[in-house]
């Protein structure tokens, strides 16, 4: 039987989505409610392994499990044993064909830049503080050169090791929200820090450090050192994947 | 000379605004920032009393300098002196007839209500979570009967000794905000935890336990048993004060 769970998380305390040896990761705490629930190891496949200090507003992931607990609702019976910054939405027995992150069709990720000339005291576990005045046309123009299938090698982490680095992205808006200017991103997939080093990089647009044309040049260039830094993870949330 | 500071704090590791014996407020830690600046004690007002886990976007408060510190930002020496989490987000000069608490015009609070069928991961220290479906054009008509001139006698706490429990709300209103259900009042003033119980008591409308009418009554009834439970602090913010 599988199980596809939707969570919610504050990366704030955690080393990222997956169980790792250096750090307690999200992964790792709900496979432990699962455990408890089961009597049983029990291995979970998420869609999107975020970073560390990265949050999800909706992440989604399954399970399998080798008998039926009757009458329970695994989101309620998990969210007794997870802590208040992990949250099970919803739960939902899915065919055996579905897999959390090989059935995706596209995720969205939203990163949060609070452009203000004080940084705040209420959202920096949820955001980058950036104080200097930003060109937004500029980096949504830049921005648009994204939109479609690219290789997308000088975002990514030099450390990575995909197959692969092309990648599709559907689409990107640039929105206000309350106190925040958001980046929002919706693809295919994506490679390690892709959009953290995308937003480095158009934040270099933005202080006119970089012109849009130039952006394009950094992305048909494949070189990761022709990129912006990576920015910092708080800023940054997995806010849906589609199947 | 008088010096007016802007204020943003999250107030969820605080005892609150005022200085006391039982926890770390936020006035102590400025006034202590003040004092390493000007090396003496120097006595900070604010505009609001603010409870212990309330948060503010902005809290106005004034100090009085027995000397001019040249060429010197108060905002940027004072915010290498604080936590992360409270910022003085600026600071300005003003006549000596300017009093932070005395003059104000009006305040504005919101309270934010996150109503999903799950609690959030993300938003727990900012937000009040009401799984229940709840009856907003019910909880809009009983909070109109708040504004105007009224004691408020209904809606304070009841250890509280402030000499008159009257105050004028100016207006209030219901927002969605992203994931929020935003309730905003503005006032003249208010009592100690008056935002609370109000909102603490229009939940209650909400849930269909209390028809806007007998909201009227409560408020006419000068009864503090006869209203709501104080709403949990983590929601309220001090949006603005009016001069």
């Amino acid at each position: 039987m599988k199980i596809k769970l939707e969570i919610q998380y504050d990366g704030t305390h955690y080393a990222g989505w997956q169980r790792q040896k250096n750090g307690i990761s999200i992964q790792e705490k709900i496979e432990e409610g699962l455990q408890k629930l089961f009597g049983e190891r029990v291995v979970l496949h998420g869609a999107s392994r975020t970073d560390s200090g990265v949050h999800a507003k909706l992440q989604v992931a399954h399970f399998r499990a080798s008998k039926i607990l009757k009458n329970i609702d695994y989101a309620l019976a998990l969210n007794t044993q997870l802590p208040h910054d992990i949250r099970i939405l919803s739960s939902q027995e899915v065919s055996e064909d579905f897999h959390a992150m090989r059935s995706t069709k596209s995720k969205i990720y939203e990163y949060f830049i609070y452009n203000k000339p004080v940084k705040s005291a209420l959202y920096y576990r949820h955001s980058l503080w950036v104080p200097q005045k930003l060109d937004v046309l500029a980096m949504d123009e830049a921005s648009q050169y994204l939109v479609g299938v690219h290789d997308f090698k000088s975002f990514q982490a030099s450390n990575s090791c995909f197959k692969t680095t092309v990648r599709e992205i559907f689409g990107i808006k640039w929105k206000e929200k309350e106190e925040f200017l958001v980046f929002s991103i919706q693809g295919s997939g994506f490679l390690k820090y892709m959009v953290r080093i995308i937003v480095g990089t158009l934040l270099e647009v933005g202080k006119g450090n970089v012109t849009p044309l130039e952006f394009k040049e950094i992305l048909n260039s494949k070189d990761r050192s022709q990129a912006g830094r990576t920015a910092r993870p708080q800023g940054l949330f997995l806010k849906e994947v589609l199947y």
